[in-house]
């Protein structure tokens, strides 16, 4: 049996015995998904989904609507937390518009167009998306995953940046896991304590507005955002494909959170690179019952996490491929 | 003021302020040390002391002593864990014979002959080492770092190879930090609940054999190891030298409460690579006031956790160099 051989494989490496503690688990984890003994990593990206949030007009985010539009055009320039750190760990990465307010003049090799509409609707009076725009949205993270997928990638990370998505986030990790909205709403990009409680007091309202929704989808649709639906719709992609998924913060996870709902299976392709903190972000790992690599107070998005973490899941396959066993003592 | 300018810096790096948590704690204390705002890493070592350990005739290790022999050509062929790291992360390594009980005939490129005698002695009955064996091996370490550092390395990791030493290192513990031994004791490569405690009684003895070393070097060289002589030692030269210093795991950082209390103000050379599973180690980071970058189970030793963690260092340079600032939005 192929899990007893990978293990015998692991413990006869020249070190004391589950000595490589959390490496070892993740070294399993990815043979066994690769069915084999030798698994690889190969031609890594992390794929950065960019939307808009209606939503910000209530006053949700510490920051201004267009640092959005401003950090495409960072990440188009190789600017970004995530341009530096694919770079230096050699992962590719991918930026893709699925929605936007404002338009991108210069299509750089990196950014990929994909716009379903400018921003989503403001969620507070009426659904996030339309059903229609939130299967284009998922559709877009599926081409986007099946495109890499064809250049040769089994590993993906997946990113976000949007104004205003921790409040999607959070309703969306309030309807899947049950938990309080008090406990999956934080501080955001950086909001103050009346800021936090302002938030709360919007999020209440709108998930009151859309308590009508208890499909996947249709929460998805009513609270959702375009990036996250484009995230869910990429992960499920990448799982239909057999490929590891690289799970970062806060706005990832709860895109995890609904691709979960419809495919539980999924978590055996995921590899939680990171534990946010954002507030809820713990919760939402305890609920997947998932044990993050990295715990290092990170709260940026982008896929940072992801990018971070990935020369340790090089460390647990290079451990199974390229140690000696204990037969050259 | 140049603190005020670094953190002045950061907080204008395309991102939320304090968005990266640990890493811009970590990019400062780099940035503070190399007084500049333009750090670097360059020429990273892994330094790999090895020797062995008298007070193995008392049965105090899960694993027999010519294991320490046997790694150390390991190394040499580059099939260990700290081999296969290194390669990964662009470390370059050195290993340093102070003490195994065995000769090497071959001197590989990554091989430094320094033996000072083949084992310590077995501290159940003498010191481990005399003065001046103890002074020899703090000398080999000091040799290493300025050997590397002429090659221009500024950061360098400090890792070992010694069956018995996680016994040596909780007697300096102990002494260094006024723990109780059984606070102090723990698995090693893998002993039982029966082990454990036959260790700890060895380890009882040989405590109240010694209770009369009361200075720092007195208790090194009464129940210290030539590796871990040799890591202080380096260690010490690594702050003279303003260089940075990886810190490992429990034995690595049991070397690192002897160079403190020498030179309490090496903590701005440290960074502490990760939380080792051997069960004093989280004490004594406390002890030292330290925060570990990575908590993964590692209790591997080799220097690892210093190669594991290596590329969140170079994010946090990554950042301060290669980050635009708010004023591209």
């Amino acid at each position: 049996m192929l899990e007893e051989r990978i293990r015998q494989l692991i413990d006869n490496k020249t070190k004391p015995l589950g000595a490589l503690g959390r490496l070892e688990d993740l070294a399993l984890q990815i043979a066994l998904l690769q069915q084999t003994e030798t698994p690889r990593l190969e031609n890594p990206h992390v794929l950065v989904f960019a939307a808009d949030h209606g939503l910000t007009a209530e006053g949700v985010s510490a920051y201004p609507a267009d640092v959005t539009f401003g950090m495409v055009h960072n990440f188009m320039a190789g600017g970004a937390a995530i341009n530096v750190f694919c770079k230096q760990n050699g992962l590719s990465l991918l930026v893709c518009d699925v929605g936007v307010n404002g338009s991108f003049d210069q299509a750089g090799p990196t950014l990929v167009k994909y716009k379903i509409r400018p921003g989503t609707r403001n969620m507070r009076y009426e659904p996030a998306m339309t059903p229609d725009e939130c299967a284009a949205a998922m559709d877009a993270g599926r081409t986007l995953v099946d495109g890499v997928r064809h250049r040769d990638c089994n590993i993906v990370g997946f990113g976000e940046m949007g104004i205003g998505n921790t409040s999607a986030a959070a309703l969306l990790m309030h309807r899947f896991t049950g938990f309080p909205l008090p406990q999956c709403v934080g501080r955001g990009t950086g909001l103050d304590d009346a800021g936090v409680a302002r938030k709360l007091a919007v999020l209440q309202a709108v998930a009151e507005r859309h308590a009508d929704a208890t499909q996947p989808l249709d929460v998805l649709t009513a609270v959702g955002g375009l990036e996250i639906a484009a995230i869910a719709g990429g992960m499920l992609q990448a799982a239909e494909n057999g490929m590891l998924i690289l799970v970062d913060g806060f706005i990832a996870t709860s895109a995890l959170l609904v691709a979960h709902a419809l495919n539980p299976s999924i978590l055996k392709n995921c590899i939680f690179c990171h534990q946010s903190d954002e507030a809820g972000h713990r919760f939402m790992l305890d609920f997947l019952g998932a044990k993050p690599l990295l715990n290092l107070d990170l709260r940026l998005g982008e896929g940072t996490g992801c990018a971070l973490a990935y020369p340790l899941i090089q460390a647990a396959v290079g451990m199974l491929n390229d140690m000696a066993t204990m037969d050259v003592l």
